[in-house]
């Protein structure tokens, strides 16, 4: 039951066809916007069951036994698993699979499953809950960096020799402080952060009569989700079905197994009973996977013209309990450690630590905001030093096409991060910032700060970035793209319809979408690493090509046509230019099979063919060959007697190639930077020597609409990424990496002392105004 | 039940790939040679009718009644039909729809239907055949050229103002023989032929419950026999399923309704039941289409040096009862009718006209064998007057690329005759020729005689001729090529084979091949016009490559590689080169949907870009772009007594551009001479006042084995044809244009007087060696 995004769902309808720039609405706006759109958390098949983990609740220790006798008496309750229920390798994890569905032995943080109950109603899961006692022996623990470091602290996985799940460099030429005119130096520290999607991890399963596993699951990978659920569970993986509607926003929390493997575990123990899981807010927090906090310190210098000259830079990535994707992160942190900048010397060194605390995960800008805000504090802190502009340095040291980043990889690929900055020193906003700043209310300060930012798009290296696309077109003549990659909310479906209207000249209302599934789609890879229009939206490209050079082929067969020539799709039909005779789409569909009506493409996203040596203990993903890029300007105003830091203006230029739909584009922009507000000033997720202290959104704050400004988003003229579809580059993670930095170097120059520490809490805010 | 030719029928299957350029066996050798292949006429379904068309034996005349009730009680008559039963138009024909599936009123040939029989057995049919009694009223025919063209001829059709189907001019530059140093002039004449195929036209039929008419049958155009049964039968042309199993031969007399519609009409009348319809040899004779017999007057004036300078051709095909393709066949007649060389002015009139005779249809060499014999005597005719070596006068004259031919048509693609021509000058067989003729046996005399041949591929301008091919992997990782162009034993499901197996890196056993059929195959034409090969091996390249990317793409995937570089097909596997590893086939095919395993590739033929305003009266099939070449040698010895002329040594030279397979190619061109040599020496169709009187290979004769010399084929050094399957251009037909001229030359050279007329026979070379 594939949902589908119908394409009809402008407001007035029109018979133009889609065409790529044009500022189209978003295909399933109108569905959303009448809660028509079916999400994973808002199916209720029939005869339903609901499944439900039993969570540690300790953050460290071993477990010796479970009292389920009572609860399993509960009326009900159909059954309640443990570890030895798992039929499979009861392991999880996307690249090292060391997270049990259900933990046998070891608990490793809080939130670890320990039993998975599953039951009729809500209420026999609450009561069975409530009487099951886990038998534990609690063991010290590591919480955090230093404790995890620290000589003969105790392991977290006890198989390993110790916490240092994973330790790489980078080194680009040899950093020489002493040849350097000014030199700066710091510290800082970024927090975890949760994703704090509307919808919860949620999923429902079912075990079908011929040995499938069908599940409908919010998930950012269904293609990857059923060589986990296979792995696990042990279980073919072509015998199991994912199919993945709309997500209720993912953000790289949904990229990986969450409820997957359980939900698969529920099911096979309920042959034919749909099972249901969905996460509650605190269980999401608790176990759901995080950004990873981050420790940095950074030392860089400059010649004294404000050439950059040498960086050494060292991060700690703190990946929680399991590796998930910690190495992955910490090495995309690394490869933007040195920022968008030209600098000849640079040794970064990465370091990705387990604690006992929830696992780190993906989250938009992966890796990358927690060296953002580090290099873009050290860029401000170099100018005050060398007494420069702090725009100007930038400009003087910024990356152009044909440079050597700072991971001394050669850029081929289009690089306008100029036009940004060039773009923010023409703007108002910053031409007038003296005058405003002087316009100050009673008891506040005001400052502008500046943040140049970019972000790699797709895996990188030694990892396949590819896509396999289909379109279809029905027995009526109505085209449907299976898409395959999922829609988190960022609004890929969208561009794919646009994609497929202006290849196949159709107009909105011939054109539907449906959602990812394993048994119609193809492995196209996950909604992540901003690159699904990017990657899949080439694939598909190549698919209606091949389906339009089809269509024109067979309306010249029926028309007795000598050849193609003169032939053009219109919506509706194909049209015979010279004599104005035509075959409508739907005739053309009735004489076609379904194979003829059916195109797939493919798409392999390039890889740097000369990979640089300056990387050590890198698995994969790296290096990356395309970038996107921004300059990010923030105005703010402190309240001096509470600390308060209000964000009165906020201008985004970014760099993402040919813009295929300009709302869309201004609305990724703005989503990336609201995100990373909420990273600057309000999130903060407390975890006390291993337990979640923040539950719910009354204490895990996210900005609203009122707490942010009219954020503007600009498209400065830059090159045309060749490679991507009509010359575009996913921007759906570049914007979250300015906010910080700019809101950080904002506050500095309102005439705070420099903060470090993220999330910059009112506090923190009074304290650097002390001894002003 | 569609069959499938086995790819490993090799004597000894080998596990390396299938090449190109290879002399590969006929994948279909062993099981031809076993009796394992199905033929249309060797099915037999259960249940089976029996259907026989009562014909007219009455030349011309008015079909008043017909006598049935008697030969309805017949046991195991099932039912009698008549005009009145056809449901739709009753009207068959290619492009002309002037041919009735039974007749209504007006009887135009002797072979014209005026009732369909079905039985339950033979007998049934004998016993009512014979005591069904036609009234019918005779009238007046025409019988020949000066009957039908006279004035106040009776009418072959009454809704025609006179007996003159079509008329059509070339002009190109203006003739003027004042200006010739040296002017020929002669008749010529050439007879009707028959196909003489093993299999005579065969089918069987079955209306099945969902209203599906299908039908296996001995076609050359299974997609277009659908149009035909659903004009004449007034059913929906996608209800119409075809199957065309391999043509024991078809050589274009299978190019068109045969059985057909009368099958058709069969099983319409008995749903449920399969009905077979197999022609006896003399219905064949009666009934089937024959090579047009033709007339020409032909004037040819060189300058001095022996440059052509000025022809003027006049052509009369007898299309007999019925348009067919008469029109086409004197287009394509007259479109060659200046030989392969330069030649300034050309003025060549063409004139189709209807007697009341079986109706002309296509055969191997389409109009063009009719035109070689005379202007290749003329070419003779013309270096004796000139005192020229024969040889040289040709290759002076010899067409090259960048020349524009007789009909004005500039030749951009590939355009070797002088390489062929060049061959016989270096070939002993021409160098010794003198010496040889010197040491003739007593009583007899011997002669060498040149052809220099062309023959146009493909359907030509105004006629769609493109191909969509389907390649196939099944879930073993078995290919499965689906033809969509009937193989009559040319083999074109070999090269096709081959063509696959050459892309895909496979070898022979893991092919196969499946014969047309309109329900999972597409819409590629007929086979006919030298074009299969070519058409749809251009699309096969592009399905199979289409298939090789997307296996390599999900190797790459399955073995998880950052991209598809290094990955090679190979037989069985798809191997990576850096690493060794390698997924097989098998694996990749479990792991792929069907419709992931089934390419489709489309190619449309080129068209002429500029077409030359030198044609009048042309209506399609003008002008062609791409033309096989050939020099053709004969020796023949004449016993003086009898009359009778042997062929002691043939030659054939031919340039059909890049060449697939050696044998195969070899196999053509001897097919096509020994089919040329029974047209000029053996093959007599007579016909006496409309009335066949060669109702069998007694008194047809074609020559056997032991009648034929060894034929020599040898492929010079050619250009490529670019637009090509590896650069080939079909040679189906060019051989067919040689025997009959170089024969007659070889009896002019060994002492005759110039025959004008074939076939050859000897009385005509007795008569011609009087007074010697």
């Amino acid at each position: 039951m594939p949902t589908q995004i119908s394409g009809n769902a402008t407001e007035s309808p029109s018979r133009s066809p889609m065409t790529i720039g044009l500022p189209l609405p978003r295909g399933d706006a109108r569905a959303k916007a009448c809660g028509r759109e079916p999400y994973a958390a808002d199916l209720f098949p029939e005869n339903l069951l609901l499944a439900q983990a039993l969570r540690s609740g300790l953050p460290c220790g071993r477990l010796l036994e479970l009292d389920l006798e009572e609860a399993r008496q509960i009326p009900g309750i159909v059954a309640i698993l443990t570890a030895k229920d798992v039929p499979g390798s009861n392991r999880q994890g996307i690249i090292h699979k060391d997270m049990p569905v259900l933990v046998e032995d070891r608990i490793r943080y809080c939130g670890d499953p320990v039993a998975l109950l599953i039951a009729e109603n809500k209420e026999a899961i609450r009561s069975a809950m409530s009487c099951i006692r886990i038998h534990a022996e609690p063991s010290p623990g590591v919480f955090d960096l230093d404790e995890a470091m620290a000589e003969n602290a105790p392991l977290v996985h006890e198989d390993k020799p110790g916490n240092m799940l994973a330790k790489a460099t980078i080194q680009k030429g040899k950093p020489d402080f002493d040849a350097c005119a000014a030199v700066v130096e710091g510290w800082f520290e970024t927090p975890v952060q949760a994703h704090g999607f509307l919808e919860t991890e949620a999923g429902t399963a079912c075990l079908l009569e011929d040995g499938t596993l069908r599940m409908e699951v919010s998930t950012q990978s269904p293609f990857r989700d059923r060589l986990e659920i296979s792995h696990a569970l042990g279980i073919p993986f072509m015998q199991v079905h994912i199919h993945a509607p709309s997500l209720g926003g993912g953000f790289g929390g949904k990229d990986g197994a969450t409820v997957q493997c359980l939900l698969g575990l529920a099911a096979l123990h309920c042959p034919g009973r749909s099972v249901k899981m969905l996460w509650e807010r605190e269980e999401s927090f608790v176990a759901g996977y995080k950004r990873h906090a981050c420790r940095m310190h950074y030392r860089l210098g400059a010649l004294a013209d404000g050439s950059l000259h040498s960086l050494h830079a060292r991060l700690w990535y703190d990946t929680g309990a399991y590796a998930h994707l910690g190495p992955e992160v910490m090495e995309l942190g690394m490869e933007h450690a040195a920022g968008p900048y030209r600098i000849p010397h640079n040794l970064t060194e990465g370091f990705c630590v387990h604690t006992h605390t929830p696992t780190g995960g993906a989250m938009r800008a992966f890796g990358v905001c927690q060296v953002s805000f580090a290099f873009e504090s050290m860029m401000d802190m170099l100018a005050e030093k060398l007494k420069q502009d702090p725009l100007e340095l930038r400009l003087r040291n910024a990356l152009h096409r044909g440079d050597t980043n700072g991971a001394g990889v050669l850029l081929e690929s289009s690089t306008s991060l100029a036009a940004c900055l060039e773009g923010i020193r023409n703007h108002p906003l910053w031409q007038t910032r003296r005058q405003w700043q002087k316009e100050a209310p009673p008891f506040c300060i005001r400052g502008t700060g500046l943040a140049a930012v970019f972000n790699a798009a797709g895996y990188g290296g030694g990892v396949r970035d590819a896509a396999i696309a289909k379109i279809e077109m029905d027995v009526k003549g109505h085209f449907i793209v299976h898409n395959a990659v999922t829609d988190m909310g960022q609004g890929n479906s969208s561009a794919f319809l646009q994609i497929a209207g202006h290849i196949l000249r159709q107009s909105a209302e011939a054109l539907s979408l449906r959602q990812p599934d394993t048994r119609s789609a193809y492995p196209s890879g996950s909604s992540s690493a901003g690159r699904t229009t990017y990657t899949f939206g080439k694939a598909l490209i190549s698919a209606c090509e091949e389906l339009a050079s089809r269509l024109i082929n067979r309306a010249g067969l029926i028309l007795f046509l000598q050849n193609d020539e003169g032939l053009v799709l219109e919506p509706g039909r194909v049209r015979h230019e010279p004599s104005g005779r035509s075959v409508s789409l739907e005739q053309l569909a009735s004489f076609m099979s379904l194979e003829e009506r059916v195109c797939l493409g493919q798409f392999i996203a390039p890889v740097c063919r000369e990979v640089p040596d300056t990387s050590r203990g890198f698995f994969i993903g790296f290096p990356h060959v395309i970038f996107g890029y921004g300059a990010h300007l923030a105005r703010v105003e402190v309240d001096t007697l509470t600390g308060r830091v209000q964000v009165k203006d906020y201008l985004a230029l970014t760099d993402g190639g040919a813009v295929l739909n300009p709302s869309m584009f201004d609305q990724q922009v703005q989503g990336g930077v609201a995100q990373g507000i909420g990273y600057a000033l309000y999130e903060d997720f407390i975890t006390e020597k291993g337990v979640v202290k923040t539950k719910d959104f009354t204490t895990y704050l996210m900005p609203g609409s009122l707490d942010l400004p009219d954020i503007l988003s600009l498209a400065p003229p830059v090159e045309e990424e060749e490679s991507g579809p009509f010359g575009m580059k996913g921007i759906g993670e570049v914007a979250m990496n300015g906010p910080l930095p700019a809101i950080a170097n904002a506050l500095r120059d309102a005439g705070c002392r420099r903060i470090h520490k993220a999330p910059i809490m009112a506090e923190a805010v009074l304290g650097s105004l002390e001894n002003r």
